[in-house]
């Protein structure tokens, strides 16, 4: 059985993938980012590509996911944001 | 002996956590937050909120650790967004 805990884990992780969706649509929408860190965001990209090492060496699934995901969404702000200033 | 790869998940949390500085400092210095999603900020926080009940629940002490800063972080810059629009 699926314990309580485990399913808060679960939806922490989609929401915090997903988070980045918003900010995403967004920057793309408005075709502006001067408000928005690259630093925060190369920082973030660096930290979770570490983070989806980690996972493959626990062989994490739900790891390994989530950090494939959030890495493409940040690595497209860092796009958008070196495109759109 | 520590592990590499705990090395790695180490810094990457260490990362992920801290790369909301340079935004909030952004922020703060330029008192301007238009090109931000307050969606994102919402949501990421309380994803946030959620690993760090995990984190509680695991008796983990880096993740509650992390997850706590993060929190503080993200809250800063959704009340940031709220004020400087």
């Amino acid at each position: 059985m699926v314990n309580t805990f485990e399913i808060i884990g679960f939806i922490a992780a989609v929401l915090t993938t997903l988070a980045y969706v918003p900010q995403v649509y967004k920057t793309w929408k408005t075709k502006s980012a001067g408000n928005i860190s690259l630093t925060m965001y190369i920082v973030m990209f660096t930290g979770i590509m570490l983070w989806l090492l980690y996972g493959i060496h626990l062989n994490s699934l739900p790891m390994i996911l989530a950090n494939a995901v959030s890495g493409i969404l940040t690595l497209t702000i860092v796009f958008f944001k070196i495109r759109y200033k």
